[in-house]
């Protein structure tokens, strides 16, 4: 697949090693976590919070309740930016400076555009239900009127984006490897452990049991 | 120990129930993740990137090269707003609509001021390494003159802030009960795993050991 467009706002300065623009490699770290961190501006002031997320090709899906300032933040500058971020490993050197971490992110600029049609607000849910879980959406039960006029269903096309990937081995640096200080790798996993059935549910169907293996 | 102040910007708004403004329950968050997510503004766009940071009492501290972009936005801006984020749980109810987690999330707004002298710097990177692996600073070679000059160090006095805390058990809704979809929960957990030392290194010491045993 091809890369996102490099601007003068996605282009990776520091580290700048690390960094992708190809869109598979941007979308597999979009897809591999459960929330995002958006940044929005209200009153001339930045703010920034946790929020799930969908994801179908280019485009991301968000909702939020009709009185969320963030939602009306979105829509109302029409643009978007948000972070995601995996830590693999935690690298601890010799020396305090040369501390640092194996992790995968990305950032995501886009524009934003409210559904307001059913078919489109219900697609938009899906992207994030299936998002959460794969599969999950065809197992269970859909929104109906009410529940879809309690929601905004807002849909970001990416316009631009980078990744960055830390993946290397811990190196102290010359000076150092004598010092009498332990230096090595914290492997850091977030995992998924066995789902717990409500009562009123039978035993865990197998797209909750391949999704609890991913990790 | 006491709350932090509401005021319009870091009162909770939806899901007020889950709103937490008590500085321990604030701090305790801060402290249990290796990164936050920090917003910033550029050219009167909103950006938000992982940073790691530190924690001393109702102060945080970051570090970022001279060049660094977010270093010199809020540095000029003179504020900070950042963002942590932990998945506890993922909620699967019987209805789409319903999905949730269960989470700890702080947000902080800050007074951001430049560390200058090297006893000031080194103060805040102690607080950064040791909220990397508690005691660390202790077992590892300090910053030199050098090291001090190729980077910043930036004090966010924490003005105010909240935390969200959701860890309530799934409910399904009365209608959906008797569905024949699955419902349940899926834990999340933060695994360290096994520190894996350098060659250079002998078995790892009891901070290391300790830190990984923390989940």
């Amino acid at each position: 697949m091809a890369d996102y467009q490099k601007t003068k706002i996605n282009t990776v300065r520091r580290g700048s090693k690390k960094a992708k623009y190809n869109k598979d490699t941007v979308h597999s770290i979009l897809d591999a976590v459960e929330i995002c961190h958006i940044a929005f501006i209200v009153d001339g002031k930045p703010f920034v919070q946790p929020i799930n997320f969908g994801r179908k090709d280019g485009f991301l899906y968000l909702h939020g309740s009709p009185k969320n300032r963030m939602t009306n933040a979105l829509i109302e500058s029409g643009k978007a930016t948000l972070s995601v971020t995996i830590i693999d490993a935690m690298k601890l050197t010799k020396s305090a400076f040369n501390h640092s971490v194996n992790y995968r992110s990305a950032v995501v600029f886009g524009k934003v555009r409210e559904l307001h049609t059913n078919e489109e607000k219900l697609e938009g849910l899906k992207a994030i239900i299936n998002h959460f879980v794969p599969e999950r959406w065809e197992h269970c039960r859909r929104p109906d009127k009410d529940e879809l006029l309690a929601t905004r269903v807002l849909e970001i096309e990416i316009e631009t984006a980078s990744a960055k990937i830390a993946d290397t081995p811990l190196e102290d640096k010359e000076r150092d490897l004598e010092l009498d200080y332990w230096s090595g790798i914290i492997p850091v996993e977030t995992n998924y452990r066995d789902p717990i059935s409500t009562k009123n549910s039978n035993s865990p169907p197998e797209h909750v049991l391949d999704f609890c293996k991913k990790n």
